[in-house]
């Protein structure tokens, strides 16, 4: 197998975040589902938009996030992702790119624009996601770049993304030329009602041996599982997957490999700013530690660090040297 | 004179902050001054924002987050500013409007785009401020607005502005009216680099007696005077005004008012992330106390409070609900 040239290719949704305050009442008045992600179209991101708090534009998109902190963790990145030659668009190319990741798809003319997500954070810290895909859904399987798939070690794939028909059938294409050239495959379910929506595909793709690395929050597996049993839920699920990587916000994490069972507490954080992000940067650490080929717990670790620090503060890109933290902290060099 | 439809109006740049991290080598470079605010053109923007670190866009200009931190304590307030009618223009308008602050300047087309600061964060939480003013320095003097001038109790003008022709001109003319109208002035004076390209205007309008409040810092007020010798300073200028107000970073802020000087103590911050914005957020803190008929020493302490959670954060505008901790430290009601 020849060498890789990067650690992480990930296909996921390429969209700004549009993130501001909204209370519980808000909530409610909107008929939102808090905590959840749903799919807008561009009237209703235009009127919630208008209602909605004042806002911090950031890029996001949440397989581009974990990217963001492997590379930001020293890991070699590329992200393959539609955005549209507009404003945010721009933003996103220079957000990305600035962080080290390779980012080679042309940006479409602006007559789709780019995605957003316009996401309400609760007093509580909680994250409520609406996104409109805006271009983000018309990502080609001619953006797939082969070569770069195929010198990656793992494809991490975006649950999310699995939604519109044109990315989804670019994943398929994605998952056969990574796995022809014996590289590792990872999926992240990122959403309970994305699960309700595609269930049997990703089933069909666990059963069929194409994943290898499966990332889930609790909701997410027992959604997956479709029954209320975490521990029943986890095994049935690791039974059939090299590697199982499950989320449970503040109750840590744990991973299943080969049948052995590893677990992590969650980092205490002074204050819960924004949740937003939290899986995405726990998979970004737990990646980066594989990477280095370091042990399970120590990716779990990882993970928990990178998620801390991410919840601390608005918005799903690291702020603070999350690398200096985790070294310091695991006694590691990750340069 | 009849009463006021409004606390304050201010006439600013409308900008949205580009805000990113920077180490002190980048700025070295770059030759930036670090601390200060320099005017760029298109191609040093786009050639800066290249090289600069993943960023946050957060809507800005030091009058508009001045008035959005006293609309955040129940004050009632109108900006006048010139966006673009494209991407970022939207959002400030959005921004500023979701504040419940009247913003009435039509967008102009995007042939000119919006104007936007790139801002630089050192590790200390300094920052460095590059702005491109875009549209923002085409506001016509038609875009003044005189019945709303006449209506609001303080016209609070931006020293920023003073630099672009058009601008300079509109501020003048809006200075007529409010004291036609028996309304009072604030000027802040933004930036000593800003003074030195203005200080005799800034000199004349004090002179003139057409400025009844003044905003500076300790730096700016040396520059104004000329000199270091910061309390022979301060009696220069008091004597010139009715009042005036000077932060000093880490040692609070004072207030001179009929020969009576008060002092308040910088609120201590478990961190500081990004200073952007502690001028204009300890002005708005002030304006609001003012607007409320408190005492000076009561404004001071809500300016010092205001700017302690300006620059515990990114962005210049306010994050936690800062009417509530006024109102818990001072014991009063700002409904």
């Amino acid at each position: 197998m020849p060498n890789t040239h990067y650690d992480i290719i990930a296909i996921g949704n390429a969209i700004v975040d549009v993130l501001s305050a909204a209370s519980e009442d808000f909530l409610a008045e909107e008929n939102i589902n808090k905590g959840s992600m749903q799919l807008i179209d561009a009237d209703r991101a235009e009127m919630l938009y208008t209602k909605m708090n004042a806002g911090h534009e950031i890029s996001g998109g949440s397989a581009a996030n974990t990217l963001v902190g492997v590379a930001a963790l020293g890991g070699r990145c590329a992200f393959i992702g539609q955005v549209a030659d507009d404003c945010l668009g721009k933003v996103f190319q220079h957000d990305i790119r600035a962080q080290n990741i390779d980012f080679k798809v042309p940006l479409r003319d602006a007559e789709i624009p780019t995605g957003r997500c316009l996401i309400l954070v609760s007093p509580d810290g909680e994250r409520t996601m609406n996104t409109f895909l805006g271009v983000a859904q018309y990502l080609h399987s001619e953006a797939i770049q082969p070569e770069m798939i195929e010198k990656a070690a793992i494809l991490y794939l975006e649950g999310y993304l699995w939604d519109p028909e044109q990315p989804r059938a670019a994943m398929r294409e994605a998952i056969k030329i990574a796995r022809k050239a014996g590289r590792k495959v990872a999926l992240t379910l990122s959403d309970a009602f994305c699960i309700e929506r595609h269930r049997d595909d990703f089933k069909q793709l666990i059963n069929d041996g194409l994943i290898d690395i499966l990332f889930a929050n609790e909701v997410e597996l027992k959604s997956l599982v479709q029954h209320d049993d975490f521990d029943r839920g986890v095994s049935e699920v690791a039974e059939k997957l090299p590697l199982l990587v499950v989320t449970r916000g503040p109750n840590g994490a744990i991973a299943i490999k080969d049948n052995i069972r590893t677990e992590t507490l969650a980092k205490k954080v002074e204050r819960v700013v924004d949740t937003t992000g939290a899986g995405d940067l726990f998979a970004a650490g737990f990646l980066a530690g594989q990477a280095r080929d370091l042990s399970i717990a120590a990716s779990l670790e990882m993970g928990a660090i990178a998620a801390a620090e991410i919840i601390s503060h608005y918005g799903a890109r690291p702020e603070r040297d999350i690398k200096k933290v985790i070294e310091s902290a695991l006694n590691v060099s990750l340069n």
